[in-house]
């Protein structure tokens, strides 16, 4: 604790999201995930690779003026299963949304069998089915259990 | 000057190097040119659409123990024409590194043109020369002049 700059790589926020403990990396993906890459001219902070007691390294992300809904927080938690959630507005966190597995997620990732119907130019939404050690195609049965940031439908 | 949380988005780094006045909402595609994505492990801290007096807003990146070399800095000044460099060793700014534009840039940028050869699945390498008002295929003449970052081949 005797190095505060170490401790908060990020400054605080006046009001919006904290997202705390992404595995080291995934930021980015989270900011896909969410739909931002800047140019929306929102207000954004990003720690990645932070020392972290916990992870190791840790990924730190803080959204200004945005609060994210719960369905945005459900889908974060397949990239950032460890992920903490805080809705700040004041300088205060008013609002710790819990991070919770969807069942099902549509339309996010793209299946990495070239084969499904989904990759053939048809127009079929991707979905696939949320299962213990990953998530499965719904329409081919391709199962992703690694990396699913690589899947994003949204890079 | 009486909010230093505002003044100071990310905090300081020991060592590396520090882009600072980067267009708003160009970082993410500073970060790809310099072809970082988290995944390798580097300290990252990224301020987006921080305010700015000179730009209105800005971003800030800051990459731990890597310093980037002139050629790095160079291909750098075609998204963030504006932007300072600055490598940090023990917090202390060792040396400012000029933005200079690069006379030609080879395999960074794809052509937007669908018929150039470069887009062809040939063995061709993609190259542009730099010019007044932006970037000119040096194999169909298409030129790029605005959102170059939408064309980097490193995406």
């Amino acid at each position: 604790m005797s190095d505060p700059e170490r401790e908060l790589r990020v400054s605080k926020i006046r009001n919006g999201t904290v997202i705390d403990h992404i595995s080291g990396g995934q930021a980015l993906n989270v900011l896909a995930i969410l739909g931002i890459d800047g140019s929306e001219g929102v207000g954004v902070s990003i720690g990645m690779n932070v020392p972290s007691d916990k992870l190791g390294t840790k990924d730190v992300l803080k959204v200004e003026d945005r609060e994210l809904s719960q369905g945005e927080v459900d889908v974060l938690s397949l990239l950032a299963p460890e992920a903490t959630v805080n809705i700040v507005r004041e300088f205060e966190v008013v609002e710790k949304k819990r991070v919770e597995r969807p069942e099902r997620v549509v339309g996010l990732l793209t299946c990495p069998n070239h084969n499904c119907i989904t990759n053939q130019d048809e127009p079929v939404e991707s979905a696939f089915e949320v299962v213990d050690d990953g998530v499965r195609c719904e329409f081919c049965g391709e199962i992703v259990r690694e990396d699913i940031g690589d899947h994003l439908a949204v890079h």
